[in-house]
């Protein structure tokens, strides 16, 4: 029976390191500060807003929403992200997605300077972390399952990582970081293209899933003793659930804990570890910042 | 055996499809330049970047050295790098590697201005590569061999393509270009930390090898009917030949062509194709250039 890798228990681990060295900055004048830009009122984006602002106020630092309504224009948008770029109280800069239909995301995302860029998404960013460079703020959701591997030791060198999905918040940042020197895993990147996926997935010791289908991957598809993150979040109906759904991953569960060694299960896994990375990008900043101001 | 894939003559074709783009874009009034920055007195990165600068002149295009001395600052060669970045009549800037050892390389390279890194090694460059923006220079080798394979009616949709070695400039952007919307194959990268790798090269359909060890690949190491892309280049030594050795690739060629189905000589295979990308990367500059200047 797998043992279950708990997302929620490594957060808190994580969170209260994180608090002592927002502590330590304050004592050295500074305050790390997330600014979250929210556009509209979709309600499951202002309840993500209000999480990250929250998860910042419990560490100590200063988490603050600039909401701009549904039909803010392009320059209107861009001018708010300036004042923030030039804002020195204000370490990191997320802009909640999706945006309205008449904003061009790919140039919102640019236009947030990259020393601020706590998603990882400009691709200033993106270049950095594909090179290997420690100043790359490395997209929330890949750098927190590197973290629970090396957190739960679990060894990636010479093992074989295969990736189901191929997208470029989850995936390709994933590859290239544990193919990389350090991590030294041996990468396979499968997608909708690749015929036979359990001819691949059968290979895997790591095997990380992030597609977003249900029972995507079934016992008979993994190898006793693989680990499995499970990137998944899927909607299924539940009458018996308060909400009248529940969330699942892409791996069948139940099944699949019968053969593996170790699992993230969802909720609770990579979920929590993803706001736990950005409060960590944040306070990365912030140190980045009071260092470049240092004589 | 297998069919030679010949990137001396697709060089060729190539280079006649673009001496037409050349004059194209002279009738437009503009004529693509390359200026190579040189620093010091290699021999060897000499006859380099005189080769990229006569291919240059053969297509009509201005092709420049700027020949700096061994010891100069790293101040002077960023003077000279902004005095090219600044000149209109420049559109693609190419520092040659390696540099001597007082001079930060990383540094340099993204002193360039990204829209004239023709070399795609800025890290702007390598965010959009990553992210698949058009806009990107594609680094030379990776482009040269995407070419190849299209040029050669090499199907990669859902095949397993194994590459071996996980350099920067080679096989990482290989790797994201592969396994991108288009290209659609299922990509593993595999390095010096994978253990058995014959494992892993057995299972390609398209096998790139870019390690830099003779004979690394040999005929027991891959599937029968296999494409295989040799980025290696080692000298041996040959008494016989002019200049004491010739040049090999990692694969055993004369093994390997009687079970593959396509291969890439060395030399003349990937070789010819990085210079041909290179001066692909200098006219889609000057084309830009042209196209920003528009009204």
């Amino acid at each position: 029976m797998a043992r279950n890798i708990d997302g929620t228990e490594i957060s808190r681990v994580m969170r209260a390191e994180m608090a002592q060295q927002v502590a330590d900055l304050q004592a050295q004048g500074v305050t790390p500060g997330l600014s979250v830009v929210l556009v509209g009122n979709n309600p499951a984006s202002q309840a993500y807003v209000s999480s990250k602002t929250r998860a910042c106020e419990t560490l100590g630092m200063k988490g603050q929403t600039l909401h701009l309504p549904e039909d803010v224009s392009t320059e209107d948008l861009f001018a708010a992200i300036d004042r923030l770029n030039a804002d020195a109280s204000v370490h990191g800069i997320l802009v909640q997605l999706p945006l309205p239909a008449h904003l061009p995301y790919k140039a919102v995302l640019e236009h947030i300077h990259p020393d601020k860029d706590v998603d990882g998404f400009h691709p200033r960013n993106a270049g950095l972390a594909f090179v290997g460079d420690p100043r790359a703020f490395v997209p929330c959701t890949p750098a927190g399952i590197l973290e629970m591997l090396r957190r739960e030791d679990i060894p990636t060198r010479g093992k074989h990582v295969v990736i189901v999905g191929r997208s470029l918040i989850v995936s390709k940042p994933l590859a290239s970081l544990l193919m990389a020197p350090g991590p030294d895993a041996t990468v396979t990147i499968t997608h909708r293209h690749t015929p036979d996926l359990a001819s691949f997935t059968r290979q895997a010791d790591i095997l990380i899933v992030a597609v977003g289908k249900q029972n995507l991957i079934t016992a008979d598809m993994v190898k006793p003793g693989v680990v499995v993150i499970d990137v998944g979040q899927n909607r299924v109906e539940d009458p018996g659930s308060p909400r009248g759904y529940r969330m699942v991953g892409d791996v069948d569960f139940d099944a699949v804990s019968q053969v593996a060694q170790a699992i993230t299960p969802v909720p609770g896994g990579v979920g929590p570890m993803t706001i736990t990375m950005l409060l960590a990008n944040t306070i990365q900043s912030a140190r980045q910042a009071l260092q470049a101001r240092a004589p």
